[in-house]
């Protein structure tokens, strides 16, 4: 059986005696830690702290350990933000034709591998109804044009807001999104670009790839930002390749890194273990 | 300028409140914490700690520290060790006639990358005295036959003792070491063994993975156990082979995964990132 | 447009004039060829050869080549096959309960990554029918025990028949095949091992992994043989891992390396660049 | 024992009956083959070839042997270059001031990975003299200001042609050569850049690396050409990075990619497995 759990993730100016404050703010509360990584940008002197307790030792409401928790934050400069473990974080899939990515995030979902729901399908054109047919999800298609986009995302938006999404995952989802829309959801955004960056930004990337005669190509996964392929990078995985291999053949390898690349983001979102710092993304290795 | 600093090496049955009273007990005496890694090994109930801290907050005698964490320490049935920055590693290396491991460990050892000293190098042929002479090394040249054995092994030991050694690298030294030598050496002698264990043990490792046609060929770093090749493994690496290649490729190749995987794992070992624990290494990923 | 074409795998003893005198027959009779790729294993002086031809260039029957070609290659003593990119192979896929092969096979094929026809579906178990009934394939349920392995194997062979199967696919079927069985299908049956052979044989080796701390998992595709675990390898692939990573963890990571080394074995043998040849497969590397 | 052979590497218009033709000019003169690679690149209907003959099948001088080839070449429009396994490619090494990717050639020539001579080590600083004499290698220091770059590069040519230097390798020279230098050895000098090109162009990519927090360093062989960062690229590697190593962590971790990246690049030229066209390299993939 697994246990319920809760997690902090925290981050505020490094400072001497931190892990012992935090640790025993949860000692004295009768919590068992089970698992705690940290970091610190020593250039910055940022302190980053992902900490997970076991459910059990909550003796109080969570609203009365949210409050108690925000008055000590707040007398050390933190950032933070609490998960329940038997809350569901719920998933939109944003799609424009290509399904490999779609498909690999259901299937991960229904085998259990990422904990989530995944409530909506949102796609631009009609193609891939069927997949989310197969799957027995709701497919919202709102096609976009240059003229309709800030209605189309007004759409979008309402969407997101009927079914309550915490997270969209853009899985090749060839729309440029405005900057009001990415900037309410900062954070909440996650993208797969289909190479390696920062090389080969913008589009065709295995084109140019093979024209550079490159021989890994790769995906990153990263949060949404207004300057496009620019946000917090949160994966990134690459596949070698050689010069006998066509750009058909690029783009085919390079969908297997692309899902992978994606689904670990998801996971390690899903699984409150991304804190974005700047530019960078911190990324606590464990999932326990 | 680095920091000088102090690493705390613990294990011990996991409990509620471990990381408060440990982090306590430190920031209580004034240190700054300005690292720390954890782990769980759930099914035995066994936690692991490493804790790194800045040595500026040393205001006793390191004696005085010992002795007041070894108190702390049996109250909590703990193993633990403790190592400072200021101490340099002395480092034996011992090999045969093959030398890309030993110049790859001089080299890393002369650039930095190694902290540690290498004062003496041992074999049982005279091949690699040229090497030795490089770097000027003393070597010393302590040929073996099976009746032999066990002085070459006492005059090993001497030697070793002599040059007050703290840890034996195993560099491709192609004899088997009586189990009282590596019982007296426990977690101290570092072995590379040229394929990806469990699988291709024993003599000729890289004719067996051609004969198998396997597709990767690998390399695995471990502390020496008196079961040859069954020592609890530091580091392990793997590399992509074809068909088309033959044993002396396959040895070639291998050859870079060896160096890599043995630096490795020394430069965890020396870095106070390993507790070995049963038939498995906690191997702490941060040298910080 | 993808031009049409037809491949010669060929092995025969290696001698002098090979190459010259497989390419003047075919450029004799018009033929282009589009990819030429070749190994000799020198220590057992095999030569084997794939040959891509321009179909275009074919200008009797399909009969006529093959008997003149099989004319020619009897003087070379050749073992040989031909295959038209006009036809589709036929693929059966076996499972019992685990589902992330299965869809990864039906995926790829759907999008067009793998070039066959996958007219059936059979298991032991019913459980994966929802699978089959989303891609709208035939599922034949054909429970096994001890006692009927042997009727089994005839029902299963009975439905390989009836849908005119070249190619058998056990995609984390996890019954034990019969000699006879395998014999029959001999260089047409590809299994997924969940290990890097040749370590970790048989049963469970996520936990054997786990157990023994080894740093990296993989998996394993072949030629199933009589000799479980034994047949020769078409694909491995790795995942590194660490300590802190459960037997869970593992089994969810290792999924990852199956789909992938799976489809990649599945895919050479469909594009015709696999040679089995003893414990070893001749792999060519380019689908060209 | 090793056989001497003959490499041809050749490049042409794509034309029917090409292997027939190359393969029957050498049976017709009593040559055995002994690999045989190509590679059409279908877009721009070019054809390469690396043909590998059995030396002793030679029944006349090299010179006959050349001229009889390159009269059948001109036939067919080829770009042509033989190689003869009996000579040792002749090659300098420039440097600056880091010395782990000398090393690692010096070690590998030293150990008959590199089948080269390495008759000189070339420098704007003093600073790795001892690395020179630890292999009794002449090591001419020519320092360097912005003025007397042109008077420098004059030394530096008279020393190469002093030595008869076939191959210049840039390992960490940190000077930008001039186009004309560059020029003049075109398909004759490979470049490491610490980096995975395209990305990170320029000077500190580590540091850029850390700012972006990519998840993957790499480094780049690249033959020079007069665009900085521009030239063909022969072989990349990356390793995995996480946001808890610092710039010196990348650095350092960086230096084992770039090592391992140049030597594979040095070694595919000196078995004359590349042939450059245009922005690309072809990279035969077997050394056999």
């Amino acid at each position: 059986m697994k246990l319920n759990s809760i997690v902090f993730l925290i981050d505020c100016p490094d400072q001497k005696g931190l892990v012992s404050r935090i640790s025993t703010f949860f000692f004295e509360r009768g919590f068992n830690i089970l698992h705690c990584e940290q970091y610190t940008n020593v250039k910055e002197n940022q302190y980053f702290m992902r900490l997970k307790l076991d459910m059990a030792g909550l003796k109080t409401s969570r609203k009365v350990l949210e409050n108690e928790f925000a008055e000590f934050a707040s007398s050390l400069n933190m950032h933070w933000t609490v998960h329940y473990s038997d809350y569901s974080t719920k998933v939109a899939i944003l799609v424009t034709k290509t399904s490999h990515c779609l498909y690999d995030l259901l299937l991960r979902q229904a085998e259990g591998e990422l904990q989530c729901e995944i409530p909506v399908i949102i796609s631009n054109h009609p193609d891939l109804e069927h997949a989310a047919n197969q799957f027995r999800i709701p497919y919202h298609c709102l096609p976009v044009t240059k003229e309709t986009k800030s209605q189309q995302e007004g759409l979008i938006t309402k969407v997101l807001k009927q079914y309550h999404i915490d997270l969209v995952v853009l899985a090749r989802y060839m729309q440029i999104l405005s900057d009001k829309f990415v900037n309410d959801w900062a954070g909440r955004i996650i993208n797969i670009h289909h190479a390696f960056l920062p090389a080969f930004q913008g589009a065709n990337p295995y084109q140019q790839a093979f024209d550079r005669g490159v021989k890994m190509i790769g995906a990153t996964a990263h949060y949404a930002t207004a300057e496009l392929d620019e946000g917090p990078i949160i994966e990134q995985d690459v596949v070698r390749v050689s010069h006998d291999q066509s750009v058909e053949d690029l783009t085919r390898i390079g969908r297997d890194v692309e899902r992978i690349v994606l689904a670990r983001a998801v996971k390690a979102h899903l699984e409150h273990r991304t804190i974005p710092s700047g530019r960078r993304v911190i990324v606590f290795s464990s999932g326990i």
